[in-house]
Parts: structure tokens; sequence; C-alpha cells
């Protein structure tokens, strides 16, 4: 990652400038029941007699995170509050409360924030959210949403980025690449495409389901190592892991789980999906790290939520070792892309 | 307040749109440990053992709560901060934990950026808080700050809006107005007024000080029926309180506490300071209420910790007497206004 010192945020990577702004907080970024505080999906803080609570927010703005023309509202709301419980849950907590922020300008049509609310509302209730307070202000930009998500979990049974060990299975819930090939969909109209095949990989995109039941599941076994959401991408969420592990990794290639849509719309598009898998973000899975014996365990408790596969997509390495990627052809260097989006998707390391 | 349909959020006031965002959260407004959802200064949760959480967040858009051009950093970090601050502390609870979102243009420049949050770290070690998280995202709009703020508080040492009883007194820390006279002289350059009035009032609007060590000590007698922060304007906080307790209240002119640079500057550009201090809002004072034997502990206890006065400004009365101003010639209706970023200021009711 370039270290250029620019003179506006628009010359800065979001990775670089939260690491800017995170150094000035000199005397205010730990407390004493901190357990986790800036760096982690979410924070968590000691409350007592084994309990944590896990806190994130994360802002979506329109033009930015959703298109400014022709967005729905419902989806805005489902993804606003989506985001923020794969945040909280991926690190084994319960979600429980949301506070939700609205910058509201005044062209924005009242439908609009209508269907924001019918959003959030269906999903609150649906994750076994209470929506209990918020704001909305007034801005002469885009809309935007900002939500909070407070949730609770044992102590015992917290999953962070920073427990994988050598040796560690690499597994992921799902498929990996649908919300990509569903942006590839909505940012292509003219591929036509069957009704069903776009339904799945756009709702994947715009109405993610983060995996909350299989999420509790697998922190209840305390099995796992390490655990987070696959938001950025798969590559730099490993990277995540590895760096706050200090350890190295392998991603096997033909371990990648794809979806039969994706690799539909990846045919005739004559893209090849595992770009979309490796780099693309957004699919909301879980990312997490167990010794080989527990896999059988793991996924049988991913299983009995329903919530379909658990599949293993590499092993970690010794730090030394670096980020391999395994292809037919051997081991080469894994490109590590994360989306940001102060700039185009660009190789960090 | 009209219930005009309009198609556009600008035609509603702040309140109104509230209130329908409000009415769409049907199945997750509520849930089994919420002892305060929407519609207090922040969210209150049951966390066992006699211990509450207080929950609250709140944005600062440039543009809308301050200048396009020409704000230091330090003081929307400081403010942005100080907000929420107040809205936690305002119900009795110890301010802990703070999560910060921003919003970002290519264009924003870092040295503001830097500036920020040097005025959040300086201001979180002040009032013992933990900057725990946060995110930056981009927008194409103007810079946003949202800040999330959790605090705790002995749940019977909880003071909400809703307790006020007929016959208690109705009391202000500190003094009413600076803010708004401070607002005056910075969209009024061209007033000349003493360098040291100029700090006061200016600093009153641009970095406004919670009075959390008051709030932590009015809560702890557990004499106080009522409490929240003066963030709309006294009189639009009144009305909140009187709303959800119930009840009418008289508020009593010559008793407004307003200061010496207030009184000055009001003199030089001849207008009445009590227009300040009723509807000015932000000056994050604390508004309680309590009967009239607590008073003399009460007022101890807030110069005890250093907080200066507590002065009666008013009585509650019951419903039916409504709400009424005590002038020199005699009680007459008491026009509520509250600051709306949707609306100009204008009558509620």
């Amino acid at each position: 990652m370039s270290g250029d010192a620019k003179d506006t945020a628009g010359g800065y990577g979001e990775f670089a400038l939260i690491d800017r702004l995170r150094s000035i907080l000199t005397s205010s970024a730990k407390g004493p029941d901190v357990i986790v505080g800036i760096g982690d999906d979410a924070a968590v803080i000691d409350a007592g007699g084994g309990k944590c609570w896990v806190i994130s927010c994360d802002v979506q703005v329109q033009g930015t995170h959703f298109p400014a023309e022709g967005a729905s509202g419902f989806s805005v709301g489902h993804k606003g509050l989506a985001v923020n419980i794969s945040d909280v849950a991926s690190m084994g907590a319960r979600p429980l409360y949301a506070l939700i922020s609205l910058g509201v300008s005044d062209a924005t049509p009242l439908a609009f924030l209508d269907e924001v609310y019918e959003g959030i509302n269906a999903k609150a209730a649906r994750w076994g959210i209470a929506v209990v307070g918020g704001n909305v202000t007034r801005t002469e930009g885009p809309f935007f949403i900002d939500v909070f998500i407070a949730g609770e979990v044992e102590r015992e049974n917290l999953l962070l980025r920073s427990g994988a060990r050598v040796g560690d299975q690499i597994l992921v819930t799902g498929n990996l690449g649908n919300s990509a090939a569903g942006l590839y969909l909505l940012t292509h109209p003219e591929v036509k495409i069957g009704f069903e095949t776009n339904t799945v990989l756009t709702h994947a995109h715009l109405r993610p389901q983060p995996r909350v039941e299989e999420a509790q599941a697998i922190s209840a076994l305390r099995l796992a190592t390490a655990m987070m959401d696959i938001s950025d991408a798969l590559t730099g969420d490993i990277n995540h892991i590895c760096e706050a592990s200090g350890v190295g990794a392998v991603v096997w290639e033909h371990g990648l789980p794809i979806s039969t849509p994706a690799l539909n719309l990846a045919s005739i598009v004559q893209i090849d999906p595992k770009e979309w898998a490796l780099y693309g973000g957004e699919d909301y899975q879980l990312l997490l790290t167990a010794p080989l014996s527990a896999v059988p365990a793991l996924q049988e408790a991913v299983r009995s939520v329903g919530g379909g596969t658990l599949s293993p997509v590499g092993e970690i390495l010794s730090a030394s070792e670096g980020l391999l990627l395994q292809t037919r052809s051997g081991r080469v260097p894994l490109e590590v892309k994360s989306w940001d989006h102060f700039r185009e998707p660009e190789a960090e390391s």
C-alpha cells in the first residue's frame, strides 16, 4: 500500500485513511473493558458476567454503495441493516438492537424514505432486531443511511480475526461471487439472462442475507479459531485474518464454491467466475478457520440451521510462506484486492 | 404541526418525518429488554444486574450543522462528540464508548480530517470515552460525521423525559442563549465586539460543553423527576417533557439565566436576549424537573462538581393549563419553537 502523502482524501485509500485517523487517537482508543477496539469487524466490550457487547456501525451512501437513480428503497433499508448485522453476527454474537441515522435532502421522495423503513422493519423482524432509536438529518448531498448495531455474545463464544493457527482449514459458508455477478448484471443491462438467474444474482448484491443462525451455530461449538464476514472480498478478508493472526495462507482455486447462476452468467459474458469469487466482495458469507478435525462438526452445525454448505477453500500457513493461490499449475502469489470506494480496485501487496 | 402530505422531505418538518418513519416500524420497534425506545434523547436497554445501557447517535452535516467553508475541523470533531455525549449524560448515564462514521468526499482535505480526529481525541480523553471503532465512507456530497455513544447507568438513577409532576420546579444548569448569540456573531461578521465576549459566545456554539459531571451528580441524588439536554431550544424541550409526562408548564421570563456576554451583544445589536434563551437551541445545558423541596440539594450537587448555577425557570402545571410564559404583565401562551433543519423555525402549537 503506497504511503504517498496527498492533500485530499481522494488520493488516499480507504484503509490508509483509517490507519491515518486511528493513529491520531493516542489518548482515547482504549478503555478498561475494551476487548477489541478499532480494527475488527466490530468492537467488543466486556459487559461482566461472562458476557460481551459487540457494537458496530456502517454507512451506505447513495451514488457510492447503491445507484443514485433507480435503487429500491426497500433494498437500501434491507442492505443498510444487513451489512451491520453481518459484522456483529460474524463474531459469534446475537444482534439485538439498532439505531438508524438517515441523511435526507429536501428533494428526497417521501415514498423512498417509507420504502427504506419498510425494508428495515421487515428485516429487523426477520433477524430479531429491535430498532430503538436514531435520527433524521438534513443534507444538501446524497441520501445516506448509517446503521448502528449492538449484540451480545458469551465471552467463550467470541470469534475474532486474530485466532487462526498454522494448519487450520479456511472455510466459507454458501457461494462466493454471486454479489459481484449481480453487480455485473446491474451495470450491464444489455446482458439478457433468465429471470431466475437474474433474480438470484441481483438479490445477492442488493439484498444480502447475513448468516446469523450459521454464525451462532459455529460459535456455539467453540471449535473455530477465527471468523469474520466477507465484505471486502475473499482475498482481502483472508489477508485481514492473516495480518491479525500473524500467519500466511494458501487458497485453493479449485475449492471455491461458485453457484450455477454465477457459472451460467460467467460463461455467457466470458468472464472467469473465479475473479468474482476471489475479488468480488460483498458476499456477506462467513469466512472462518478451524482445525481439520473440527470441519465435519462445523459442517453439520451449519447444515442443521439450514445454512447449506461450509466449503474448505484453503489452509493457514506460516507467516513466512506469505499468501499463495494453489492453481492447477502450482502455487503462485495471491493477489490481494479489496473493494475500495476511494479508488478503483488495485493490488495492496 | 401540519399534516400536509407532500412528496419530498423538504416539505416535511423534522419531527413529522421522524413520526412518519417511526410509524412504519410496526414489528421491530420494541424488544424484551428495551426500557426506552425511539422518542427520548437516547435508547435505554436493561443490561441486567440493576444496570442499563444508554445508546444514542446523531449526525453533523457540513452546510447544515456547520458552515461549508471555514469551519475548524477541531470544532467539528469536538461538537460531533459533544452533542452525543450530552444526550447520554442527560439521562444520568456515564458515557463510555464511541463509534465514529465519517462521510468523506475525494476533495475533503486530509488536514481537515486530521483536525476532526484531533478534536475527537482531545474531547474523548476529557470526557472519559474510549473510541472503539467506526468507518470512513466515500460520498459525493458534503462531509458528515455520525457519532454513536454507549453509556451505562444504574437503573435507579435513570432520568427520562416522562417523570415530571404537577408542582415540580423546572431547572436549568448554566446560562441559556450563549449558543444562539454565538451563532449570531458567526453569521454577522460585521458586528464588532470584544475578544473575550466573542470567544465565550462563539465557543458556546462551536464547542459546546456537555454537562457530564453535573448530570451524574444530579442523577445520583435521585431527587429529580425528569431530565434531558437542551438541544432544540428551551421552549421546544420543555414541550418534549410536557408531552412525555402528560403535564403543562409555565416558564418565568424573569428567571431565565442569561450571561453578561450575551446581554452585552444583545444590547449592541438591539435584540431581546430572551429570544436567544427561549428559542435559540444548542445550549446543551441540562433541563430538569424536581420538587421544590429538592432544589437546594440539587443546586449544591451541581456546585460541588464545579458546574455553577442551577436556576429555577418555571413550574410544572396540569396538562389542561397548557404551556404558558409568565411575563411582567401576566401569563401568556408560550410559543413553542424548535430548530428544524428542514424548515425555518416556526410555531409548532
